[in-house]
């Protein structure tokens, strides 16, 4: 049972901005970096399509609280932790970092919740209880983990 | 004394995702572009050079509740309400609806904390009073624009 | 029958990098802009689904040459121009310039070719004849409009 | 003396369109990631700030011909070469794989045009020759890495 997973990538040009700095939004980025790592890992699809339907994990809510700034040729570590798994969503908190030779820098704390969703063929989103091939597969991180929120 | 504004855009094909929506990190590029407009109405600049120095409006915090999809073609409207004016920061509610012919359907529900930020030569970053030629232009909205939160 | 169009947009700070410059990447966005208000123009879809399958227009071959720099706060006028119409596919020239309150400075030079193209449901892309109802509407540019190339 | 360079990178969720695909745009950021990539195995700054500069490598021409999509899951191979090496700007060549179990499938071949560019303290472009650190590191490639074009 998996609870966590840490993703690593470089800061490209083109995510920064004038300001010298990753631009925000990107941070959201990373964070779903980290998810398609944690679920490639267990072999799970994240996305999918079913006869006729298509199944995917869209955003109920996304967060971030932004400590320190990230540069053009940093390594960002992200760490993902499962937060709370509910009947038909997936709660995770992301910490990032930014890698240095010492101790990570810590530079934004995040929260994605999930929902997994059916596109029905008329356009809309319908929730639906999260796969059993998943639920055989994640669990809730232990708080020693969460913590310090 | 400004405390709101409105925003228009067309969703772009490049902002949609695999799923046929569009990517929720796009969310808070519309909510970043109601505020270039607002201070854009107000004739601030949002970003500037002063000599040896760039001072800016960077985030400390992002958050975004999606309750409904966009698509492209859709045109996003993104409202703007200045909820907290702090010494340092200032702290924007956003609602973001699609247009529709008859009442515009709501999508988010976002927020935004921005700090005022001068970005010092050896590449720190150091919180700043706001300056007073924007502080004479806006004020808290008041709670009957803010809610229903 | 319609032959050219132009759109406007404002650059916006996410698409801006460390340079201070818009991310070149993001001209080819701005084409792409111009081409999706042409459409809209037309009442012609750019993608759309029919039963079991996906029809659109992607990118055969995109070029842009650069000539001067965009920056946060300018506004990009994107002229797009039909170049050539095969059985197939639709060459576009693209002229985008930094409007100015004098005459607008010209920024780059581009190309798109798209072919359209069925996404089948074993997910293979099948170019096809362009749709009859586009051609009744589009024809190609005078030499006088493409020129100076 | 290096003439060429191999990277590769995920496809990312937030990089498809709701074609299914890659968005075009995006095969040219890759290229620039092996661009990035090139140069830091160099150990030579791809933008540096010099007192009261910015220096970096703006382009002045960018290509792409499409031959096969990218979807959300591949590995992207982007190989670079050299190709042009002129007083004051860089030729690449640049051809894009489909990481496969057998032989990789090409989906792209571009180029970039890339000049040596001091951006001076009143905001203008200026090109300036190639620095000497960079060209005791980097020589055109041979003929048979560069064709079949």
């Amino acid at each position: 049972m998996a609870y966590e997973h840490t993703a690593f990538r470089k800061v490209e040009f083109s995510e920064t901005d004038m300001a010298g700095l990753v631009h925000f939004s990107n941070y959201f980025r990373y964070m779903e970096i980290a998810e398609r790592d944690f679920f490639q890992s267990l072999g799970v699809n994240l996305i999918q399509s079913i006869p006729h339907d298509l199944v995917g994990y869209p955003r109920s809510r996304a967060e971030c609280k932004f400590s320190a700034p990230l540069r053009f040729g940093d390594t960002v570590k992200i760490h993902l932790a499962v937060k709370t798994i509910k009947d038909r969503a997936i709660d995770y908190q992301f910490r990032l970092y930014k890698e240095t030779e010492g101790e990570d820098e810590p530079v934004a704390k995040g929260h994605l919740t999930t929902i997994y969703t059916e596109l029905t063929e008329n356009g809309e989103l319908q929730s639906k209880p999260l796969p059993p091939e998943l639920l055989k597969q994640i669990e809730e991180a232990p708080s020693s983990v969460l913590r310090p929120e």
